[in-house]
């Protein structure tokens, strides 16, 4: 089994896609990531929902637990009108989260290494600098785990 | 609404539980990680899918892609035989993952704020020192997203 065997076909996005669009994929196929390309649809980076949240929620409020106590129901809804409009760079943080890739021919336990030293939930299938593919780590395992 | 409104019931493991089981259940749920509590059922961390990864792929293949590249099937189910008879507490690194924490009556506002900050797609709900139910960060976003 090689990467392109095992990968999905998730929806990406592009710096200058909406960023609530980007939001609503992201919790539509319940994702830990979107991945982010740039404008000629080569691999960027990718958007986890906690930056998503970290974008809508002002820095104020993310630092003082106690103020974010006392927000109330009406400014959840002004928290949630803070992506309109916006677009995906805007939310991208100055130093985006680096999209781990993989090539096609990559093994099982090349993808599996590479999760594992970064730590994180889901590398791109990168092809001719074009992402065919996603491989989120809950489907990886699901294809190694010894059956029951 | 408060954390106990919508917090989700998922499994939680204990420290003795079997580690397949385990990542059994974080597949099953596709879920970014499992909440762990120690054997008189406090919440004590959590297991993320890449720390399992990290887990049954040893250190020096972790660190030596073209090690990993050469790595055929066989080794594969090699590399998932490492979690046959472990409990989970032998799979959690030496410094686990922190379990972020909130009380039942978290507004949604505190707990998108506690994601932002830290980074982290998944909260726990805790009280009277045990885990109540789970809370992720993609919940969150499509409970707080404005429709279409």
């Amino acid at each position: 089994m090689r990467a392109r065997d095992i990968a999905e076909e998730y929806p990406v996005v592009n710096l200058d896609a909406d960023a609530l669009d980007a939001a609503r994929l992201l919790v539509g196929h319940q994702l830990p990531g979107i991945v982010v390309t740039d404008t000629s649809g080569r691999p960027h980076s990718v958007l986890p929902g906690s930056q998503v949240l970290g974008f809508m929620i002002p820095s104020y409020i993310q630092d003082d637990p106690s103020l974010a106590r006392v927000y109330d129901e009406a400014h959840a809804d002004r928290v949630a009108a803070r992506l309109a409009g916006r677009k995906v760079r805007e939310v991208l943080p100055s130093r985006p989260t680096e999209l781990p890739a993989v090539d096609p021919d990559a093994t099982v336990i090349e993808v599996a290494a590479l999760m594992a030293r970064l730590r994180c939930p889901l590398v791109a299938v990168v092809e001719n600098e074009r992402v065919s593919g996603v491989i989120t780590t809950t489907h990886l395992l699901d294809l190694i785990l010894p059956r029951p």
